[in-house]
């Protein structure tokens, strides 16, 4: 490792991203040396804040610069409502979106037997708790339309009802701007079945 | 800046690797954080030493650690040929390939009169004192099968030819394991015009 070249070193370390192959990390290494020495330097220094300062929130499980992360600290948010997703990513998602002021729970995972992903891994442990500190009164599964995400939101409503909770999950149906001919049998079922009445 | 989150500064930093997209940014800033702080580490050490170490060797411009790069410090190279090609990740790819062991010369770019990039970028002022420095005696031109890398051979060329040398152009045609029903025309008829006798 010593004697390998610094360019090589850090091919192989721009390869630990997800999705970047041999030639992606090539042309990523190449660009910041040749063109980007600053963007270098931004990222540097971007990760190295990040590692020393982003720690999970212990309410609500998303990633946080404080114990408490700007979400579950803010007074502005409706504390009745509780959106559980999958990943931080997620989260970020319906934020960018900006159709949602309650608060959140985030699960960092689903169940996936496969995986080795139990109930246990998911901190639902601590989903009641979080509801009944907050008052929730409605708990909203946001988990993917995937086989593992239904399988997750099925088992969460279920635990969840013990909570005497409304608990509700995001609609189904043709995502804005869908042209019928393209959208695919299972949307489109739930579509038809989840019709509403004008 | 200052008052941005850490984790949205690392996305935004992350978005300065060539084709790297928001999703893309997000992605990488997330799983890093969440499942591989390690290769974190890894890539901020990687960049640092990097930056710090590579400069471009001063006789081949290729990416080096000292002033001259490995290959034309070594005397196992064969001194006599000179492969001249647009940019250290096509050095790259022919090295990895083995099947060339003389010395190159990198333009770092190519003739492109809409890109603003003329002769004076290319280091081309270097080249003959290269050539004659090494006692070349071939010149491949090996720069890529594009209208701008065909014109920067062409244009090399000429000026080569001053240096009474034997100035090659890699061969042309069908790609190994081609099928010819999928070959483009561009390609089958260059084909048919370099055919070799059996």
């Amino acid at each position: 490792m010593s004697r390998a070249r610094a360019i090589e070193v850090l091919q192989r370390a721009l390869r630990r991203l997800p999705g970047v192959g041999p030639k992606g990390a090539r042309r990523m290494a190449f660009h910041l040396l040749e063109r980007d020495r600053e963007g270098a330097r931004e990222i540097t220094a971007a990760l190295t804040r990040a590692l020393d300062g982003v720690v999970h929130c212990k309410r609500c499980n998303n990633f946080s610069e404080a114990e408490l992360c700007e979400i579950c600290a803010s007074a502005k948010r409706n504390a009745r409502q509780l959106c559980v997703v999958e990943t931080p990513a997620d989260l970020q998602t319906v934020e960018q979106a900006g159709v949602y002021d309650g608060l959140y729970f985030v699960l960092m995972g689903k169940l996936s037997p496969l995986d080795g992903v139990g109930p246990e891994d998911l901190h639902l442990h601590r989903l009641g708790e979080v509801c009944r500190d907050n008052a929730v009164e409605e708990m909203i599964l946001a988990t993917n339309q995937t086989t593992e995400g239904e399988a997750t939101a099925d088992y969460i409503g279920d635990l969840a009802r013990a909570l005497n909770l409304k608990i509700t999950r995001l609609a189904r149906g043709l995502p804005a701007g869908a042209e019928l001919e393209y959208v695919d049998p299972g949307t489109l079922q739930r579509a038809f079945l989840d019709r509403r009445e004008l």
